[in-house]
Order: C-alpha cells, then sequence, then structure tokens
C-alpha cells in the first residue's frame, strides 16, 4: 500500500521542524521500530523518527505529511504489548513525543495539564506530594508516558475503585487531518456540551490524530491503605467472597487473583510460605486510617466463615510481604520458559469458576503451560501462555491457543482485552466483539478524523 | 424543512407495530409535546405519539421511519431543561419509553441490565436493598427515567466523587439510522477494544440513536454519611477550603455552595436559623462509620482556624436540618419570582471568586434577581434569574442575561453545561465552545449514525 518515503518530503519534513527534530540515522530508526509486544508482528524500519517540542511542530509535522502522504507512527515509551507502536511501513515515520514531557499541577482546582511524553510514574509522585492523587497504575507506570496511557486508556489494579484512565481525561489538545488542531473538553469534572470528542480519544491508539496535551482530574490522596491475603481451597469461592465484600459497603482499591499455576510458579522460583490452594487474592482497601482498619476486620468476618484462610499484615514490612507473591510472579513465570504470551482477556467475574477449567483444556489441548493472574474485581485475567523463545512450533501454538482464548472470552460476553489495546494483535477479533454495524461506525469515524489514513494506519482496524 | 405527516406512514407504523403503540389523540400529542424547560422554546404538536414495548418494536419503529423520513423525538419523563425531549416538527412523532422499564440486577457481577424507561430512584432504592449503589443523583432523580439520564449524562451533587452517569454506563444497545442494531460494550469494567462507541451515545441527547437497553456499573453501597454545615464571611475563603479539604485526603461525597443572595431567599420564605454571610458549603462525606467521623472531625480543623464557622450534625434529625437550607432554596426561589431560569454553567472552581461578581455585574445590568447556587466541586454552578412569567419584557431580559452567562462562562475555560445538555436552547453557544474543526467533527459523527437527521433533529447542532 505505501512505498518508501523520497528524499524531498523528509527535506520538507527538516525545513520546516528543523533538523535537530528530525532523525534519519539508521540506528535511531531502528531503535525506534520496537514495542514491547512479545510476539512476532509486522514490523518495518521507518524513514525518520521525529522529536516534535511544541504543539505547533505536530501542526507542521502533520500539515506535511497528510500533504504527502506520509504515515505517521506515534509513539510513547514503547511499552506497549500489541504492537500500537511500531512502524508498519517504510514511507512512515515515528513520532516520539519525548521531548514533550512537561506538565503543570494546579492544585486549587485538582487538575493537571501534561504533555504526552511526561513518565506516568514521575507524574504520580509529584502529584501525591502535593496530597493528590493519580490512581490509573498500568504495571508499565515506571517508564510508559501519560500520551500511551491516554492512547491505549490504561488500566491496572487500583481502576476497580478508582476506573481506567478514560475517566481522568477532562479534556485534549490535538492535531487531526490537514494538521488541524483541535481542544475539547476543560478543566472541570462536569461538561455534557456536545458528543464526548475527549472520551473517544482515549483509546484509540494513535490512530485518530495526534494527541499534544491532556487536562486530568486529580482526586484526594487517600490517608491510608491495608493488604490482607485471602486462600482459597475452591475456586467457586472466589466470585462468592467478591460478591460478600461488594455487598457489604467495603470498595476495595485493588482485588488481585493468581490461580493454582501461578501460586506454584511462585513458589518454585522464590518461596514465600504460600500452602498449595486452588487460588488467592490480594485484597487492599484504602481511605482513613480508622476506615483501613474497619474494612480489614469486615473483611475477616465475611470470609473465614467460608473457610477461606486470611492473613493480614501488621507493619509495612508484613505487607510488602503479602505482596511479594503478585510481584515475584514477572520473574517465576521467566524463570519457567524464556517465551510469555501475556494477554488481557475480560470476562464477567460471574463466569469465572467455569472459565477457568475451559481455558486450562485449551492449554492442554495444545500442550502448553498456562499461569493465569489478574484483577478479578473487573473481571480482567491475564491468561499466560509461556513457551521456549528458541522452538517456533511451540510459539506458534501459543499463539494458537490466544486465539482460542479470546473466542471463549467473546462467548462469555466479555472483552478481547481491558487493558493493552487492540494494536495490530487482535484485529481480527475486533468485528466479531463489534458486529457489522458497530464495525461500520468504528471505520466511520476513523474516516471522519483521518480520511487518508495517516495516523497509526493499520492498527485496530484492519485496512 | 419536515411538512405535516401524511396519513399513509402513520398508518404503515400502526401496522407494524400495533395500534396500541402509536396513539395519534389529540390529547397525547398535546401532552407530549412539553418539557420541563423553563423559557418559551420551538415546540410543535408530533403526529403521532409512539410507546415501544421492545427492541424488536424500536427496530420496526426506525425502520419505517427511516424508510418514510419521519423525525423521532425521544423522550424520558420530560423533566429536561433545555427542550431536549420536545418535538419540533409537526411531521414528527414522539417516541417514550415509558412501557420499556424493566431492569435486572446481577449481585454476583455488579452489574444491572436496565431499559431507558425505568425510573432513576426506583432503581436505585431496589440496588440500595442489595448492599449496591448507582450514585448519580441528578435532582429530577425522583421522577426522571435512566434512558433520559443517559441521553443527557446527567450529573448531582455526588458526582464530584462519584462521577456522571457517563462513568457508569459499561454497554448499549441502540437502533440506529436504518433501524441498524450495535451492541456496545459488555458487562465488565474494563474494555479497551475499539473506539468507545458506549460513551460518545452517553450524552447525545437522543440525537445520534434510540438507546433501548443500558448495562450499568454498580458499586458498594458506603456504610455511613455524615454532613457539615460551613459558613463564610468572604467569598475568596471558599475556594481555599475546597484546596484545604481536597489536599488532607478527604474526599467529599458533596461540596454544595449557596452564595449571599440564595441564603436570604431561603430565611426570607422559612427561615432555618443562617446567619448573613457571603456563602455556606455544605459538605458531606460517606464511607465507614469510623472514616465520616475522622472526615469531619478533619474538615473541622481545616476550616475553623481560617474563621469559618462550622456546624455539625449529631444525629440525623440535626442533618436534615443542615440540608433543610439547600432544600427549600427551589420553593424559596418560587416563592420570589414566578419564573426562573436555571443555568448550569461550568468554570473551574479557581475563578469561582472572580466570575461571581461579574454574574452579579450582569443581573444588576439587566435590572434581575439572581441567585447561585450549585456543586462547587466541580465547578457546577446553577445561575438563576428570576422574572415574572406575567411580565415578557423581563423575560427576554432574562434570556438575553443568560447569553452573557454563557459568554463568561467559555471564557473562564467552562462549558455551557454541565448537566442539563444542550438541547435546544444553547445550540448557538456550541461552535463557539468546541471551534470550527471540533464542531466540524460533531457534525460528521451525527451524520454517521443518522444521515437523513432524523433522530431528535436541531437539538445539539443548528440545522
Amino acid at each position: 500500500m505505501f512505498g518508501v518515503l523520497k528524499r524531498k518530503p523528509l527535506d520538507k519534513l527538516m525545513e520546516v521542524l528543523g533538523k535537530g527534530k528530525v532523525n534519519t540515522s539508521l540506528v535511531e530508526r531502528r531503535l525506534y521500530s520496537y514495542d514491547a509486544t512479545p510476539i512476532p508482528i509486522q514490523r518495518a524500519l521507518p524513514s525518520a523518527v521525529i522529536f516534535p517540542e511544541s504543539h505547533e511542530d505536530v501542526v507542521k509535522l502533520v500539515s506535511v505529511c497528510y500533504e504527502e502522504g506520509i504515515p505517521m507512527f506515534p509513539r510513547g515509551a514503547g511499552s506497549g504489548l500489541t504492537g500500537g507502536a511500531v512502524p508498519t511501513v517504510e514511507k512512515g515515520v515515528v513520532v516520539s513525543f519525548e521531548r514533550m514531557n512537561h506538565f503543570d499541577v494546579n492544585v486549587d482546582n485538582a487538575t493537571a495539564e501534561v504533555q504526552p511524553g511526561v513518565i506516568t510514574a514521575q507524574f504520580q509522585e509529584y502529584v501525591e506530594k502535593l496530597g493528590l492523587f493519580y490512581p490509573p497504575d498500568p504495571s508499565s507506570f515506571k517508564y510508559s508516558t501519560l500520551g500511551g496511557n491516554i492512547a491505549e486508556n490504561a488500566g491496572g489494579p487500583r481502576c476497580l475503585k478508582y476506573g481506567v484512565t478514560r475517566e481522568y481525561v477532562l479534556g485534549l489538545s490535538a492535531v487531526i487531518k490537514d494538521g488541524l488542531s483541535i481542544k475539547t473538553g476543560n478543566p472541570v469534572i462536569k461538561d455534557v456540551a456536545g458528543y464526548d470528542i475527549t472520551k473517544l480519544l482515549v483509546g484509540s491508539e494513535g490512530t485518530l490524530g495526534l494527541i499534544t496535551s491532556a487536562t486530568l482530574k486529580l482526586i484526594p490522596k487517600p490517608r491510608a491503605r491495608a493488604t490482607v491475603l485471602a486462600l482459597f481451597d475452591k475456586l467457586e469461592d472466589v466470585g462468592k467472597a467478591v460478591t460478600k465484600i461488594f455487598t457489604s459497603g467495603v470498595f476495595p482499591s485493588a482485588l488481585e487473583f493468581m490461580d493454582a499455576d501461578a501460586i506454584k510458579a511462585v513458589e518454585d522460583y522464590k518461596p514465600v510460605g504460600l500452602p498449595k490452594v486452588e487460588a488467592l487474592l490480594l485484597i487492599e482497601v484504602d481511605g482513613s486510617h480508622q476506615s483501613v482498619q474497619e474494612d480489614i476486620r469486615i473483611i475477616e468476618e465475611l470470609l473465614r466463615p467460608m473457610g477461606v484462610e486470611i492473613r493480614t499484615a501488621k507493619n509495612r514490612e508484613e505487607e510488602e510481604k503479602l505482596w511479594s507473591a503478585r510481584k515475584s510472579l514477572g520473574p517465576a513465570l521467566g524463570n519457567l520458559k524464556s517465551g510469555k504470551i501475556n494477554e488481557d482477556i475480560v470476562i464477567p467475574r460471574i463466569y469465572l469458576s467455569e472459565a477457568i477449567p475451559k481455558f486450562r483444556e485449551v492449554a492442554q489441548r495444545y500442550n502448553l503451560l498456562m499461569v493465569i493472574f489478574g484483577h478479578i474485581g473487573d473481571g480482567n485475567l491475564h491468561v499466560n501462555f509461556l513457551y521456549d523463545k528458541a522452538n517456533r512450533e511451540e510459539e506458534e501454538r501459543a499463539e494458537r491457543a490466544v486465539d482460542e482464548v479470546f473466542e471463549l472470552a467473546l462467548r462469555y460476553n466479555g472483552s478481547i482485552t481491558g487493558e493493552h489495546g487492540v494494536g495490530l494483535t487482535k484485529r481480527k477479533f475486533l468485528r466479531w466483539q463489534f458486529g457489522d454495524a458497530g464495525y461500520e461506525l468504528l471505520k466511520g469515524i476513523k474516516l471522519l478524523f483521518d480520511p487518508k489514513n495517516l495516523f497509526n494506519p493499520g492498527k485496530v482496524l484492519e485496512d
């Protein structure tokens, strides 16, 4: 569809942006042609890597690209897992927002203006020192950017209670087709004027335009936090426990789930003293100092009569020990096999105890090691297939197994992705999830913002 | 643009839907040609009032209307304040969802499937008995419908902490152009597959299609609630107090503001013992039994040193007394003048003490009584101009004053509407708020869902 980019358009980009913002060295082009996607995907060396420094730079960039028909592949930190930031055609340019990394917090308004290249963790640390809180916590938060988080509508454990990234984006500045600037929303929480273009751009994975700044909502930072570990002998009791907690008035800030194989993997790797059980839940609550104690007591009273073993933490050290099981999962899985496909399907949590055995059947049929963990409160399960990276045949089996997992998720009224986005790797399932009429609407929206298909072409929607 | 509807298409509607669902009596047509909008608006007698009873009925209805070019004006309870539910052309039909009033709560999944005609308060009472909570609380909640709330993206005091209606809509079924059915979202909290059509339909005021059911998110019901009343001698201290509270870790579930004129109106009407002060805040907190006490104590410690008088409630009765000031505002204003334009602009709360005197200037210039109250935490101010209904000249003055208030709101980086929607009455300001490029996107989205402009034509966007 796209050829190789000619010299002339590149010269034009250098002319309007300045040479220092357009890098055409082979090293840089190669560096910026990857992201964190674990499986082989379509990938091309871009013609250049562009480093805009302002909204005006982005306007100039998009204007030239729209005139010359140059595909643009926006990039935050490249920590995405579905190929969202990867250039797929040689004619394209990668647009890296790393130099647009300023932010400005307005404490009195509890909002912040942020550029897309701000590192999420740095922003969070800053606002927390001011007594404020920006909850979205994708596991990549230490290096991922707010721009990438917004493009992917990033989630994380805390989103059960606090909502996903979309709910914290009050407004956006963006550049769409022909270099047109749009400004959506305002630094206010309530705004019902017109259709919500802001929320439409959040999660659009860079396919509708380039976001140049965002107005984020901040909330009061909870004063205290506490965790309990609950150990289950029966998978079906997990769902019952969650219902009991939810209907008791306790709103956990995280409900992290690990299945028997995940627990085993951790204990084999670095024992933390977990017994052989079917599943565990790490239950975190936050709020005032007194309310977290009250919540923990209520959780214990609810779950102990079910025969669930509860472990509580008396201090910060013991709490970290409780979380160590969850935190050592990554290295534990890496220890088992060199390759891992970590999918992020979502199923209504009522189907959990029915669906997990079906996922296990899939793993058995494809003769694969599988480990499940995830954010049980919102039904977001990370189904991990492990394989040997050197064994292409095993890798292909894992890819086929993942397809069946997607199909199961959709059959259970769920979604193919709760956090990672569609990108390149899940495109073929999107039409199934949306139906023909819905899919045509997605294509219509894309056409409206990007009639030449130059913003991250080939992502989300199939060409 | 539209003429009167011929007999033939009406017969066709009766044929496909059944006579009992198509009412053409003059009485009914007249009854359904109004909503709660307080100012004179364009209004027409519809050709018929349609009462669909199922998604299939709506598909049939939209198919015929799309074939025959019949405008459809969807209606919940008609409690809207901007003309959203009002038919504007005689050729049109009103689509009343009052017979689609079933709902089904899934406690284990903390979600509900609801039809558009369900009364909000009835739904809320039901889920609260199950220990769950549906927070959106527009002041019309006792009679407004969930369908209307979704169409308008309804807010309310509690939305400061809990978010607006949009954040509770996980999925929708709707019928768009040509009678096409679409299903968006799923009964899960996290879903990042494709563009968010669900959130686009929420707040679209019936202009993109007809919503036939929704999947709503429910959360744990807080176990306790408490209120304090704070009395301010200086307007600028209100903003300072809100910042102090927000950065202390206390997240109020409501922060209701009343200005000096609002307080005076209440005291003149039915004295509740409020002193002459510049402003008051009703601060509500919720959570666990212990945390609400802790929160109240913190608020007192923060505000007392500022010279702010704090009144707390020791029991349920005293608490209701605190709220009585806010609750008797409506009748108090009705007592002053027969007519009231209650606008719902939003301005970032940092500009509050600067903007309120400017609003007062406007009222003085037009020689009007004005009272301001609202949800200060989210900057949503209800600016009320009072006038004599029999005095058309005074009414016109009030309408012109409102225009200036909208202009001020936009100048302060705010919005023309935080809760009531655009409808008919605020259309002319929408382009200003969105800019030309943004406004063209709105029109493009409308065209995509409704190429014949038959869903609530003339609302939100100007023809």
